[in-house]
Order: C-alpha cells, then structure tokens, then sequence
C-alpha cells in the first residue's frame, strides 16, 4: 500500500527498470478535462535520459501510451492507466553487480526489507520508476490549466556543489530554465555548472546540489491541519524521490538565525487583497497556502554510483571493492528538475480538488 | 480526513485550545501490551507549559484519561481514545485578537479556507493540538518496549539561532537531555541557550533553532517504496508541526556540497552484520533504514507571537498594528523536543508493524 | 484502522461497554454549518435501551457531549469529537458470564482473534458500540439539511419473523414510524409484533426480523464505480451493524425469481426528467442513484442473549450450560430502525461530499 | 478514489470494454511467493466470453500479462502490474445505442454522476471490468496456497430463477462445479439449469439466480470489528459485482423466521477444538470467523440486454424504444462463479494480511 500517493487526485505506481514497463493509474480525475497525450510525452521527455550532454547516454524513448480512462481527449472520470515499456533494459550490464552491494543504492536494503530483489538497474528502487509520476502529474497539469488556469509550478537548479544561482523566483520563467541544458535560472552559473558536472564525470566522480521551487498563483486556503498540511504532503513527495536528502520551505534552516522580530512577515492590504510585505513563511502558514509564492528547496545528493573503486560488500556477507559500470548520470540535478516540478503537481492538484469538498453551500 | 497519520498504528487527533478538550484515537495498536497511563502522563508533563522559567508560565495540568481500548492494564486491540480535558483557556486573553490577523499565525489561512475560525487561542492551530500527537506517541513507545525492546529515539536542540551544539547522536543519552531545562545535549551551551531565550524573551522578540533526533538500534528494513520511504514519512511528520521549515535526514542539505566520492558510505562487514562505516545515509537508503542510527534535524522559526508592535490587517480588511498579549513561549524548542519524539515514535512503531505483513511464511 | 467508515465523511468510532465512555471523532465534516447539540441527543435517544416496555429495560441516559469541532453553533471544519459516558457498567451482572463463552456471541471469536477480551458487556462487541455511529450520523444529517434539504432518510420494521408489515415506501412517514414503540409503518401490524415480542420475552426466548428503508430525493448521480457503489457501501454499512445476516436492494433475492423482460425498470420523461415507471433497481443502476427511491432491507437474526439454559464452552476449552443473566433485548429491531437510518445517512453524506469533487469548472 | 479495494492486499482496477485494456495494480502482495501467470490465466478463462455454448459467443482470448513486481516466477514485494488487452471491442455493433440509455443499464446513471460516457460497450460498467478483480483473485489465492495451504473458496450456482439446487456446502468439490457448463453443484439440475437459460435465450429474454459460496478451512479470528467485519467485507465485495442486487451469510433473511432458541449455534468441544454443532452464523461471529465453514449467498438481477423492444429514452430526453443488439448473457451466473469466487478470495486475503499485525510477541 506504499506505492499511492495522494488523497482525492490518486495516482498508483508500479514498475522496476527490468520487466514489461513502467507506469501509473490515475484514480480521481474529474471527467471532462480535455487531455493531451503529446503533453504527458513531453513532460517524460523531460525527465527522459539521453537528452544532453550531461545526463547519462542511456537512449530509452519512454514512449506514454494511455491504456483507460480518456475518450475523444476528454477524461471519462474512471482511472486513467499510463504504460510505458521498458525498452533498454540491457540486464547484462548490471550482471558482476548481482551480488555485490553497491554503496550508498538500496540493494542492501532491499534485501533487509524484501529477503528478494530485482537483479538488475536498481529494480523498483531505479530513478526509471519516477516515469509514473510524470506522468501524473502531467495529467494533473491539464486538471489545473482546466480548472484553475494561471497557476504556474516552476523549478530550477539552484546549487550544485558550492555553485549557487542567483535567481529570483517571482520573475523567473519556465522558458529560462528550459533554455539551458542544467536547467538553472541564473545565466551567470550555466556553464559553471554545465563544467562542473562534465569535471566531476571525468573522473568517475559525482556530485549533488539543490532545487528550488515556485508556486505561483496558487489561491489561498489551500492545505489540510492537521496532518496534510500544505508543506507536509511537499516535503513527503519530495522526500519520496531517490536521491533527496532535505527539504525547506519559505526561510527554512536560515530562517532559524533570525528573531521573531526580523522573522514574522507583516500583513497588509494591497489591491483589496491581504497580503504579506515579505515572504519568509514561504506561501504558507498553519500548513495552508495564504495566497503568496509558495516557494521551497530539495537537497539531492551526488549521485551514489561511481565509476572509481569503493570498498562495500557481497550479498553473501564478503568484504569486496567495486567500480560501477554501465551509463549513468553525474548529477541527478538537471532531470530532476521536471521530477520536483511533477510532484509539487501532484501535491497541488490533490489539495485544490480537496477544496472543493468545503465548498460554501452552493 | 486530514487529522489522521499512519497507516497501520493509525491515529486521529481532535481538539481546539478552546472546548471540552483535547485528545487522540489510536486504531490499530496491538492486543496485550502492558499499558502505563504513568508513562503517557510523564510524556505529557515533558510537553506541558509552566514546566520552567524559559517556557511559558501557563498552568494547564494536561491530565490524560484513557476512554476505551484496556482493560487491566492491557491492550485490547480495540481503538484506544485519550482525552485531556481544556482547564485554563482564558478566552478573555485573545478577546481583541478575535478581529485582528496575528502576522506569521494561522489565523488569515484558517479564514481563507473554512471561513470560519476558533476566536480565540489559535483554535486547531494552537500548539495545544500536539498533546493528542504526544499522548499516541507514549502509546506506541510501550508498544515498542514490548514487541522491540531496545529501540532508542532521542531528540535534542541542536542549536538556538547561532548557538549550535556539539552532541554525539551515537552516545547522549536522554537522561543527559532531560537534565537541563533547554533539552540541549551539550553542556557547554545549556547556560549561553538559556540567556538568550530569556534576553530575547525580555524584549518581547523570540527565537528558533534546530532540533535533532536519533533513532538508535531499528532494525534494517523498516520504510516502504517508493512513496512511504522512512525519510519522507519522517519529513511528513516533522512538517506536520506547528512552526516548523525545514528537514534534512544525514549529511542533508550540507551533503550537497561534497562529491560522490565523499559522501558514499563504504560497507563492511562487522560481527556478522553489514554496517557502513560513515553514515552519511542518515540511516536510510531507498526509503529503507539499514541497520545504522537513523539521524535527522527539523527546522523551527522563531516563535510568531512577540510582546512588541507588529503590522497587520483586520480580518474585515483593514490596515492596523498588534501588539501580542498572554503568555507565550519566546522559544518553542525545549517543548517541542519530546513532540519531535513522539512524531519519530509514531512512524517507526508503524513502520514496524507495517514490516510484520512482509513476514516469511510462519 | 477498521473502526474508520467512509472517504470524505470519515468517522472514527471508539469505546467498550464497559471504560470511560463510547464515542466517535467525525474529520471532513464541512465548516459553517449550523449544528445542534439537541439533535444529536434526540437521535441518540432513539436507540437508548429503556425508551419502551418491549425494549430492554436498562437505564442508560446515554448524554453526549462535544468536545470539539464547534464554535457557537456553526461546525469549524475540525475534527468534531462527540463523547457519550458509560454510567451503568454494571460488570458484576456478567460475571459469571466472564468464562464462558456465550453462544452466537462474540466472545469466542474476540478471543480468538485479539487473544484478549474485555470481560463484561460484550465490550467492543456491545451494541452500545452503535451509540458512536447514530450520533456521528445525527451530524451527518444536519451536513445534509443544510446542503441538500429534502432528502429523507426512513426506515422501518418490516417483519418480526412471519409477521410482515405492509408499507408504501414512497409515501410512509416518519411520524408514523416513531408514534409506535415497534416502529413499523403498518398500522395493523403494531399490535401483532408487539406482542409477538413480549410472547417470546416471557419465554426467555427472542426473535428477530427484517428492517426496510427508503432514501428519497437524493439526487441522481451518487456512489463511485467499481468498488464504492452506492449499494456496495449500503451493503457494507448494514452488514457491519450487529446481528445482520443479510441485505438486498431493490428486488433483492425475490428479483431473482423474474425475468429480464419482467425485471428491467423501462425509462420514461416525466416533468423533463428521465424518471423508471417501476423501481425494481431500487434507485441504483451501475453502482450510481438514478434519482428514484432507494430501497433496501436488512435482515437481523433473533437476539443472541436468551434466558434459557443453552450448550456452550469455557473459555478454558470444557463443555458446560448457560442460562442467560441480566437485562436484554428479546428484539433488536425497535431500537435498531435508527440505527439503519444512522448507516444510511452516514453512507448518503459521504457520497454527496465525494460528489462535490467531480462538479464541473466552477 | 473508488477503484481500490482491500487494506493491506490492496488492488486498483482501471480499464474500459474499449480503449487499449483492462487490468489490475497489487500493492501490498508480500516478496517471495512463487507466483504462476498461468494459473492466472486459468482463471481469466474461467470468466472468459465464448467458453460455452450457454454464454456469450464473443471470442476475446483475455490474455494476461505481468508487467512489473515478479522476477523469475517470485513476488518481489512491489506492486504487480497485469494488464489484458481489448482485442475485440467492435465499436461498431455499439453505436445506435450511443445515443439511447440501455434500461436497467448505467448509461443513464453514468451520464448523471460524470456528465460524460464511455459511448460503446458499457465502458468501465462493462463486465469486462472485472477481469482485473479476476486476476488479481488469481495472485492472491497463490499467495494464500503459499501463507495458508488448505483454504478452499468454491462457489457455485444455487438457482436460475426457481431451480434451485442442492448443494452440501461441506462436501461439494470445486471439480464437480467446473465439471458442468452452467457451474451449479447438483447433478439433477444441470440440464434444467442449461435447457432453462437456452429457453429465455431463444426469446431475446434473460433469468437470474443466486451464486452460494463456501470457504472452507479459514482459521478463526479474521475480519476486523467493528466496520471491517469480515460479512462487511464480504457484502460490500459482492454487492460491488455488476448485477447484483443481494448478499446473505449463514441463516440470512430466512434465519428471521426463527426464534434465538433455534438460531443459536451451540458451542461444544471437539478434537479439542471449539466447535460449533450447527452453523446458522455462516462461519462468522462478531464479525470474526470462528472457524467453521464461511457460507454465504449473492443475489444476481436477470441480465439487463434483452433482443426485445423495451421502453427507453434517449440521452437527449426523448421517448423511444430500444431493441438490444451485439452478443450477449442471457444468464451471468455461470461465468460469474468464478468472479465471486475471485473476490471472497480478495478478502480472505486482505484479512489474513492484516491478521499478521496482531500478532502476539515474536
């Protein structure tokens, strides 16, 4: 019962890297909503390998193909299925790291929670079973653009490594940061970072950094006390997504330096609307949007396979080194970008459609 | 549907700082467990106000009263309802707040999604809800006690604005942190903590801080891919608390700064066992513990109720300014490090009974 | 987590017969609706023992309160907790009941299960247990009157064994249910089933009989294919009430007997609506209201408790005679019509709410 | 949110008779059970259209694929994916009805809830739908054969209209049903039963029946009190069927026409065993099986499709009339025995999982 996600917009993934294919149902779509597989494929080729030059050369066309639930483009209301094959899955790749546990992946763990594990490409535990959430959430995006046009969900690289980009996220666009190949807002950092990356892989090395966030537009209210409060279900999706270690929202960990003084971020009246004169509660208070940029970070670690040796050990409980092999990225960072972007979706969709339940009498 | 966690030891919280009062329902605990109501006092009386000099001098006696579920001492295997009854409300206290949105509070957001909003004392927002948290939470501590002996969750405050602690998550102990009334693990800084709480608490301005906690001896195994990882359930639950930004699991937000190479955690075998030799993990890799201490931080702003003028508006939408009155926390960690317990508590208790259903054949 | 019912409505049920008290906790009620205290007790009043002379004559005022969830009358959108005490425990009466294990009971099967068992008054087993539901349903109506005025919700005593009472589902009143203590719509058969009841009574002997209700004016539209159809969670919700062993809806078993051509339900205009000229679905096609009546019955087995020596076991495993003590109904079915009425309103509201997420583009 | 169904053996069914396929996601199947697609597909043929001369003669051969959750024939613990592809969906032979609601159908009630329809073969209230539930069924009676070797779940056809068979629910072998195209469990009634159906057939007009059902060998203490009682369960799990419009367990409706003195089960002790002498509750107390045979009966409509002229109207809100076309059931029942075999097998399964939660200290 692990592999659901959401309350009233539910989506249920299935999928490892080996096997028929990767996908997700959709269970709570309203009907009506005019649905575009060109713009689920695109969402995936987002996220897809084999995109530049600095995400892994793997080529796996991730091709959706919607199995249930639309009609003449228009969602029917009953679960929305979404396939894609596997098409790559080339298990012999993986064949010398069978039994050898590698560092810092979930092979061991695995193995500890299930006595059993998909031999090969990280099984349910590869970054190729976050397909299924893209493509929800491009389903989710086309529920919102329906429904409540204008909210716009952007991220962008914001650091990887010491690298940290200058960006502004009231004014930054979805078309800047598709722009550049890192998917980061500040100009300044692109070939920094695109440098970086390509140094890092040179040397079989790896490295991380963090993704920030925008929701823009979202209207007030949105976010359930006492549990499902708005920043709770975010920082579960986005603790959800492999790699992820942190999440902060609004001032987050530096937020905690300051005085309630300089901390508290002042209401006023603007335009017949209540509004705040800064932001460092970062769209949200009490766990419910107040109608501000909700905006917030992920920290992603440096990728954990390695093309250098490392000390680990054999599924058999053997002392043993490794050198990972295969394609991989470097940096998680630049196809993450549209991951944080689709479960931000995922997260705001669900809460919009809870709205609706507290509707005044109508 | 938002005021339940957990999926297996499941809970349901109700309660406003005004009303009959406050409390909890446990579905799910197991039959015959050894319950004390002493122990869920005890937690209680760890969370309560007026407990010392730099927490808020409200005196509210918070006494549990278990409604169902035991019997002679035992778990029934029936839900469990605890009630702490409101004593000290003192509506009059707020009675000009009732028109005024208090900056950086609940207050606006509440209003903007129900319509309606508790007039006085924070409602459902005020921190009061935690008791019903904390009350489960000593529940599923015996439930431990009894199916896993040995488990450790220990919090700490980590750090009060600048001042950061020097704690070994591995050796504290909890009788080291309950020692001092500021719940530190350092005892360098127990006095440098306590004089800023009181010196900003005497210009009416508060401040926040970092809490860490450590889970010592869980099991490896415990988290569920790919949505209910421990790590996010942990981040869910963290978020979930009044005043709280932020979560980082490990080497955190910090991790990003180091590459692949560093941040990897080797394995070893060690009597028998696999262990890593560092845990930049946190614990946790795939969303599963491994066996190693399970190590995070939550993030909490500056207490947002301060003895000094602030800008805000009406909740008929009008500028104005407030100036906060009764009696209030200036820091609200040395309080919230037995409800970062509880939270801890009630994810890993689920998180291993959840682990029962996976069971080899018996 | 199996003493949860409903998605949107959701409703926590707790408390033994014996302990502090039964009770329920109702999370997703909608906020600003007005909410009277006094309709709750009159429900709760309707299903008390000792309200007539054919039901048992204990006296338990059953006084609920609400510890949450409400402010001056008006619903806040929050967790309403509604808490009825346990006055006349009486646990002496049982005790020599305590080791044996009544027959089609649940003792055996308590112990069976949870290898515990509270030993007096059936604990969780007790019908007292519905007090939760009627009063979480006494809320639920007061959501419907202010959302969705004119639904009725009416239930009666069908049949005490072969006494069987004839009734107009669509123009049957509730006034003339509740002006007879058996609470049968057919004038005739009051008399009969009155005495039938005290005959068996005087015997130590019981029955039991056949519960009908109708829902009329809901709107077409509601219950949710595949799993959640309206008559699927009808279903559950009855056959989850004590001492059931059967419903249908609509036809039911006697539908069987037909043919397609003499079953099916031909549709008509009428008033600009698509209306049945006959309702042999019972006002549900598919799993989804057809605006017609809903009908359905439930059947309830003789009172298990009877004042005659039966052949039963001890809990210790030896073969041994009861005769049944203390003061029991000899029929169910009187106080049961509120609680039929209480499932059924409980399912209605819920699926109402659930439709308010599919409502076209606002 | 209404296409799931169990707690912890968790299905989501997603699929209409048109579009790219039906199937089913299992999350919550426990890791390293030998599972057999073939054994799946027996069962999908069991259900299929064409396998006999008194059902539907269309031709879809219902072939199963897993996608995803199984390596080398064992459950890897993560969610199974099967999917089976509509290859015969003739749109064509749909489409003068497109525009006509089909009585006792859901066109009608579908158009109400979703305001959108599926236009060609019943979309998601086609029984083509509960090919998911079917295989799913198909996974969980491995898993049981693997956790719980013994238990035995038969059902068979009880009457078509007034034939009503003799059938000793203890005796009666599952190769004795299979053995005979209409899949009743008395030799007497097969020809009648076939003859009966043909006759009906012959005139363009449809028959019903009851579907009696039997589990065998469940140990005591399933189903959970007080809304998951295993008849809750059981009841919602049938009434959730198309076409079904009744559930009763043990004595059922019939049962009220004793008194408690003949109703009631006695205990006695045997082979050391609590035991019942009769089994008038059907296997289940409480709402906990006690051991003995689970015995319950479903109600199934005449099959709504007749090649008659019927009253109608269209989805435009005229009068007409219809005459069903394409190929069709003139009676359900002999291929719905192995659909309610497949979801009493869902919930004994779901019941035993979460029956692992309870247990006493390991």
């Amino acid at each position: 019962m692990s592999s659901s996600f959401g309350q009233v917009f539910r989506i249920h993934s299935f999928g490892e890297s080996h096997g028929g294919g990767v996908g997700v149902v959709i269970d709570g779509c309203p009907p009506r909503i005019p649905l575009s597989l060109a713009a689920i494929q695109r969402e995936l080729d987002r996220r897809r390998p084999g995109q530049s030059e600095i995400v892994t050369p793997r080529i796996e066309p991730d091709t959706a193909e919607i199995l249930s639930g639309v009609h003449d483009g228009l969602t029917l209301g009953t679960p929305i299925a979404i396939l894609v094959r596997n098409t790559n899955a080339l298990p012999a790749a993986y064949d010398t790291m069978a039994e050898i546990y590698r560092p810092s992946h979930a092979d061991y763990t695995y193995d500890a929670k299930y006595g059993i594990r998909a031999p090969s490409g990280g099984g349910r535990a590869s970054a190729r079973e976050t397909i299924g959430r893209v493509a929800a959430a491009a389903v989710a995006r086309q529920v919102l653009d329906f429904l409540h046009p204008g909210i716009e969900i952007i991220a962008w690289v914001k650091s990887i490594q010491d690298l940290n980009a200058t960006v502004d996220p009231a004014a930054v666009t979805a078309a800047a940061i598709e722009s550049n190949i890192v998917r980061t807002g500040d100009p300044a950092l692109i070939e920094p970072m695109i440098e970086r990356i390509k140094a890092v892989r040179a040397e079989g090395n790896s490295v991380g950094g963090v993704i920030e966030c925008v929701i823009r537009h979202a209207p007030p209210g949105l976010g359930e006390p006492v549990f499902d409060k708005l920043e709770a279900d975010l920082a579960k999706a986005m603790l959800s997504l492999p790699a992820t270690k942190g999440f902060e929202i609004g001032s987050g960990f530096a937020g905690t330096l300051l005085t309630g003084r300089d901390h508290n971020d002042p209401f006023r009246m603007a335009d017949g609307r209540v509004r705040t004169t800064c932001n460092r509660s970062g769209g949200v208070q009490g766990g419910i949007s107040n109608g501000e940029d909700i905006l917030f970070r992920v920290a992603f670690k440096p990728t954990a396979t390695l093309m250098i040796p490392q000390l680990t050990v054999t599924s058999s409980g053997h002392n043993t080194e490794l050198t990972g092999k295969g394609r991989h990225d470097a940096c998680v960072l630049p196809r993450a970008v549209p991951i944080v972007e689709a479960m931000a979706t995922l997260v705001l969709t669900d809460h919009l459609l809870r709205q609706r339940i507290l509707a005044p009498k109508s």
